[in-house]
């Protein structure tokens, strides 16, 4: 007898699975914690949305912990991955619209939402091969940006993201969202200040920062084969402690009078510029 | 006798106006409308918040319909810019923290909200000085990526920004908020894709869009001297009739398994690729 997780239960050879149309099911309600930072902490577990999102987790390796999925509009793709869920031991379970509405906080659902363990890597194990760039974010409060950051390193090429300091959760709904799935590919780790200079000390890695008061513009910067670009946070930039530690620092020319661009636009234009120069 | 708006109400020689206390208050209504598009729609007003915000509006000879001030929180510049609001006509309302916190919708409240009039800008009437670049948004629908195009925009020097198509509203609280004063300064106009085209051919500007199957690299394209960047939206890109309009095709190349950008990323990377070939 074959498995089909649209028609059999948790495991192969248990009982089919019940589909849940209730929101005010005691396992979705579980589920539903993960939406908040709390309940992501308690459990080391984070969501991703959406069958995008989870053909990139398994086709990067990721071990999915549940499988909540709508069997009245899976199509072959995503029985397909369900199935690679289930035969990896997931948690299968079968919903309606309406709890997947709950999941995903929106009104037009998904037809899929993952649970998986918090992906973080060790600093140590972040891969250094040149050339490597790897982007850094100290601080950073607005999961979004931290969302669009991932993103835009991901589709750069970096090798992974550094969060420094007190960071928002890269693994709440809004950060997982504007990654476009970055978050679910790009390895994340954390560090405090010392930790990471030891690290970069380890491995050969040169600080690059920005700084209104740099004369080295951003594209002629001679930043070698193994970089971090550093990001402070929105509001007050990079902390003097971590600016002091810049091996280079440079200047993203103003020509207006606006004198500071959004925290994943300046990233961007840094990460962008940094991979581009190893090539 | 001189005129001093902290004492004096909304026109010199008046009495003086009381301070505000209660968010209750008929006006304060009036101008939190403000906060919705319906109220900017029916007058024409938008709300800018705190005096970075108001002197970015002041130097560039923007006039204030209505401000609303703190006057015991208020500092020297922010009476000498009340001082000039008051000549240029403008109403003045003294309110307490609790009215500026209901207006701004921020706990921590600025310590000045003014309305201006919408200073929107006809197509025709944004300057066209060679070098001159463009920022072009297609049916944005997003105002925190509207605002940090804006304010990548005005950052890099460009000469203004057009929308074109449905877009959502620049003169939310959101757009303005993200834009760091850039919608208070950059010019702005909206457009059907036919005037648009018109004026392009009227002004010789050529227009530059990305593409994921162009071949020519962003950063190498023959931009010329007077070009008008254009970005879609964040989920389907250009339209195909702006496409197939664009003058240059160009590619941010992709190097991960994330094939997109977040839009003002991606807008981010054009202008300043732009503005920095027309140098």
């Amino acid at each position: 007898m074959t498995h089909d997780p649209f028609q059999a239960g948790a495991t192969p050879g248990t009982t089919p699975a019940a589909t849940i149309t209730s929101a005010a099911n005691g396992r979705i309600k579980a589920l539903r914690l993960l939406r908040e930072r709390k309940g992501r902490a308690a459990t080391g577990l984070f969501l991703a949305e959406g069958e995008d999102a989870l053909r990139m987790a398994l086709d990067a390796g990721r071990t999915v912990a549940s499988l909540v999925f709508d069997p009245g509009r899976a199509g072959a793709a995503l029985q397909a991955m369900a199935e690679r869920c289930a035969a990896g031991g997931a948690e299968m379970i079968p919903a309606g619209p309406a709890v997947l509405a709950a999941l995903s906080g929106r009104d037009n659902p998904p037809r899929v939402v993952a649970a998986l363990p918090q992906p973080w890597v060790a600093l140590d194990a972040l891969p250094v091969v040149r050339p490597a760039a790897f982007a850094v974010l100290e601080a950073p409060r607005d999961p979004r940006n931290l969302g669009a950051v991932a993103r835009s390193a991901e589709a750069a090429g970096v090798a992974g993201l550094i969060l420094l300091g007190e960071s928002c959760d890269p693994w709440g709904p809004d950060a997982v969202a504007a990654s476009a799935g970055a978050l679910l590919v790009l390895p994340v780790a954390r560090a405090g200040l010392e930790e990471f200079a030891r690290w970069r000390a380890r491995h050969g890695v040169a600080l690059a920062g920005t700084s209104l008061a740099a004369e080295l513009d951003y594209r002629r910067a001679p930043y070698g084969e193994a970089v971090a670009v550093a990001m402070g946070t929105e509001t007050t930039g990079l902390s003097e402690e971590l600016a002091g530690a810049c091996d280079l620092l440079v200047k993203i020319p103003m020509r207006g009078r606006v004198d500071s661009l959004n925290l994943a636009v300046a990233a961007g234009l840094m990460i962008f510029a940094v991979t581009e120069a190893q090539r």
